[in-house]
């Protein structure tokens, strides 16, 4: 199993590491110290070694900060965590702080006085959130100071950082090689006039070299870093460990993550940093060489959105695979009696059928199967604490995904239990007749994701409802399943390109009543040509790469266009035939059923 | 008549006018000079005091500026202009330049070395455009200086500024006393520490002290400026002759144009003013004194732009007046034998009908009337060199308004003459529902046109067509048929809020064939409470101003969902309830047929 279903919070030990990391702080003369959820790289999911949140408070919430001062403790946390930090931190000497509405800034001109100095450790903290945070606090008279980890020193059993073996990516998935990514990559930095970029995201490296490893859960990443020279060569910062069994790349030049920071005081020229990623530590490196530094975006975000024919293709067939184990799951699911299965058996069970597809390399996020009201939860995490008996009248919202090694998937379901109340169905046809608008949609090559986002609301507007999250994000290959820079969100003004994979996810949540989102994953193309001779616009459109039927029982046909009907039932026909002789016998009679037309 | 079709362009003095221009460039050691289209008040109409492009260099469009060097003149125009201009300037003296695509700084680092020296009248320049120039060129060595204005002083029968009667706007249209506009106003400065406010917009300031004027055609300004006391005091510079017969109002210090800069430098204190339309000299005044300028929004224009009840039910009476000539015309074009008018007939006839209400002070604008290829350019104005015979097939595309006491109106039909083709009719419906679910829809508080804009678009999107304009723009009380800040535009951020007007016009255009543009103003206002009790959250919708006919014939109803064709009877069964008794028996009689339910 890859998921568990355990609660790891250990608030106990809190007070007692807090009043050692104070003792640590008063010899380090700092009136306070930040301690991110975040690495050095950024990403979503942080391996053990890098837990420091966790350990010193308890709260196990994938994103939050704390800020230690002498006298008090503020855990920064946002809306999807403030019910569960309260029963994960010790409330006596940590104080939960609302996020992003209370800024740490704010926070730190409520607590400390002028002349205050707050320490934190500069590889944790980007550039951007540095100078964020120091223009908030301008005539403070409280400043930020770079300083030792103060956690590492004070955590004795702190696990190693990660040193799982990286191992090639093939071309027959990549689609493009190392050697012509490099070339593009640093044929950019000439037209821009600039001598060298900084590389410190792992999925950027991982996609440049194509290569791939398993240095946290769930997403196949290598941490490390690297310097990528306009003259085309790349420096590469990972331990010898993890890459000494592949081949040599002549334009790779390998050394040791802590040789990273003397070769960056040695570097010249302009080196470009994108300010969102490249640690505190990276900048006062290169400023204490002679190097100008450039800030733009990170070189590889964009080439790696744009995925390649290659790619897409792959990730259509993942998305095959991993629909047959969807069908087979639902088809189990459809059988069992009311009242006799849990979450979790959900969860598990449709990991399971995953993993029989005998091409799971991982799960690519915790399912998320929530019922009745732990549907109307977000990000509900099922534990054997929180698990509900899935009864009579629920809805169950199952969001999942697999890492493949063509592709990443994220597909969400909403499945009826028995019968459901026409309120429940009302919203989920709304709800659906939204994901069908931005399915059916083209729109003119040029626009991001806010000129379009609403046309996924409207229905549920119409209603009187809606719902706090974005309509879609972006998703990688073979990496993580939140990938920028594009969005189909009201704050993405990145232009949508062909090859961009978005999730499309519209949903609703009734608090203490229950869940609905529906998703399939898109990709963004340049629009087939229309019959009419006036049609002279150059368009996108999305194409589907999900191919899982839509719970039927949960629309009210009589809401829907017959433009919509005609989407859907379109959609259920491929399904048909996208997954024909994929399945068991069970699998396939159900999916004759689940897909008839409406 | 208000409405002349006369073409007033005189491109043969411009060569003799250009070479007295350089003579006193020449006097003042200046390397060019800028002469903008804008008066000191930025609006859309200037007087005839303040046509110096015009007069210059012959060019008669509503947007522009001239750049005068030694050796050559650029005329930046718009996409609008780029056919109109070359037959308005003299092309050997002139020069067209593509604009905003060429800038004017890029124009003069080309044409100019470093050292070179332009001048402008401080008074037609605001300080957020001489910031722009001034960015642009830095490091190019080029600079910009104030100057005289060099025109005014070629021009030896220059028309003198415009000196018409001001006269008081009533509360029983207004809806708020100046005074209790200018309290909340002054509260507002107080809240934000400033110690008063400069206005140099007329529509700011009739709107503040509820007077209106005739300094421009179409819309009833006053031309003026003001200081804006925290104490609640103003100080208004306007011609005495002017104002001088109005009541005396013991809040209003009244002053001479020319005391506003010795004013200026006398100030002290927190000075608000905002960049996008404050001229430099007022800047300037400022700076030579000790007063600390404080960069804001227009203090008038958010409170300005959300109408009151009073406004809003005028506005609404307006419309019905203005619904009455409109259908009138409406009648009696469709009575007219084919080939037998012309697009100058059409739009002399609606002036004579909007007359005859005996409410018209003023066409809100010239009326586009634009038939077949003609409807395809988006700002088309008639005059009797293009006027076209309205022809069997022909879209024609009416765009007008009126300029009532109780409210300003701008309404657009598209008509069909005779019998139209297939896919005008196709491209007509779909225009038609962007315009409706523009009509229909409700959205979360909060959102900004920028947020909802593409509900409007998204029919012709799904058939590969768009057009090149947003769907509305901010429409006043007797006053700017354009008025800010809220626009429904994909490039607009302000936030809608109950009482904000906006045209709803999503338009084609085929270049060369014919054009398309339905057009209703809509006010927004808190939705009406819908039955569910799923229906949450706080949403605004748009309440439909305009109650004229959309022309059925146009209509190919196997596009339209049945909620469509539900909102177009409903909303010509309003129209036919609301005209009730206004009309003549002929229109009575159309009115009953255009209205027959789809």
């Amino acid at each position: 199993m890859f998921q568990s279903f355990d609660t790891t919070s250990s608030p106990e030990h809190g007070p007692a590491r807090l009043a050692a990391l104070r003792a640590e702080m008063a010899v380090e003369a700092l009136d306070g110290f930040i301690i991110p959820r975040a690495d050095a790289h950024q990403g979503e999911y942080v391996a053990p070694h890098d837990e420091r949140l966790q350990w010193l408070t308890g709260f196990t919430g994938s994103a939050g900060f704390c800020c230690a001062l002498m006298d008090s403790a503020g855990v920064f946390i946002d809306g999807r965590y403030r019910t569960q930090v309260k029963s994960q931190v010790d409330l006596a000497h940590y104080t939960p702080v609302p996020w992003p509405e209370h800024s740490l800034a704010d926070w730190l001109k409520e607590k400390l006085p002028s002349g205050g100095v707050v320490g934190f450790d500069p590889w944790l903290i980007t550039q951007g959130q540095l100078e964020t945070y120091e223009t908030a606090l301008v005539q403070s008279g409280i400043t930020l100071r770079p300083a030792p980890n103060l956690v590492d020193r004070i955590w004795k059993d702190q696990p190693a950082p990660p040193m799982t073996p990286a191992f090639e990516y093939p071309i027959e998935y990549a689609g493009k090689s190392s050697c012509d990514k490099l070339a593009d990559l640093a044929a950019d930095l000439k037209e821009k006039g600039e001598d060298a970029a900084i590389i410190t995201l792992p999925d950027s490296l991982c996609w440049l070299l194509n290569i791939r490893g398993n240095d946290v859960a769930k997403t196949p990443l290598v941490h490390g870093f690297a310097i990528l020279q306009a003259g085309g060569r790349i420096q590469l910062f990972v331990a010898d460990e993890k890459v000494a069994h592949l081949a040599p790349d002549p334009l790779i030049d390998r050394a040791e993550p802590c040789d990273f920071l003397p070769a960056l005081t040695k570097l010249s020229g302009k080196i470009r940093c994108d300010k969102v990623s490249v640690p505190v530590a990276v900048i006062e490196a290169l400023n204490a060489g002679i190097a100008e530094i450039s800030y733009g975006p990170e070189p590889c975000a964009l080439p790696k959105a744009r995925k390649n024919p290659v790619e897409i293709a792959g990730t259509r067939t993942a998305h095959i695979t991993d629909a047959s184990a969807m069908c087979e799951l639902l088809c189990w699911l459809d059988a069992q009696p009311t009242g006799s299965i849990s979450e979790i058996d959900v969860a598990t069970q449709l990991e399971q059928r995953r993993r029989a597809t005998n091409a799971l390399q991982d799960i690519s996020f915790d399912t998320i199967s929530g019922a009745g009201p732990n549907g109307a939860i977000m990000h509900y995490r099922v534990t054997h604490e929180t698990s509900r008996t899935l009864q009579d009248g629920d809805l169950l919202v199952l969001d999942s995904g697999g890492q493949y090694l063509n592709g990443t998937t994220d597909i969400t379901r909403t499945i009826a239990i028995a019968a459901v109340g026409k309120e429940e169905r009302t919203a989920f046809t709304r709800v659906l007749q939204g994901m069908i608008a931005i399915s059916r949609m083209r729109w003119p090559k040029g626009l991001a994701g806010r000129d379009i986002e609403a046309v996924g609301r409207v229905p549920l507007w119409l209603a009187g409802q809606d719902f706090d999250h974005g309509i879609g994000h972006g998703v990688g290959h073979f990496l993580g399943v939140h990938e920028g820079p594009q969005r189909l969100s009201r704050v993405s003004d990145v232009p949508l390109e062909p090859g961009m994979i978005l999730s499309n996810e519209p949903g609703y949540y009734r608090e203490g009543a229950f869940g609905i989102r529906i998703e399939n994953l898109v990709v963004v193309q340049t629009a087939p040509a229309l019959p009419s001779a006036d049609a002279q616009r150059e368009m996108y459109d999305f194409e589907t790469l999900t191919y899982v039927p839509i719970d039927r029982r949960l629309i009210v046909k009589e809401l829907l266009t017959q433009a919509e009907t005609d989407w859907l039932n379109s959609y259920h026909k491929a399904c048909l035939a996208k997954l024909d002789g994929l399945l068991s016998d069970a699998a396939r009679t159900w999916l004759a059923q689940a897909t008839q037309p409406l």
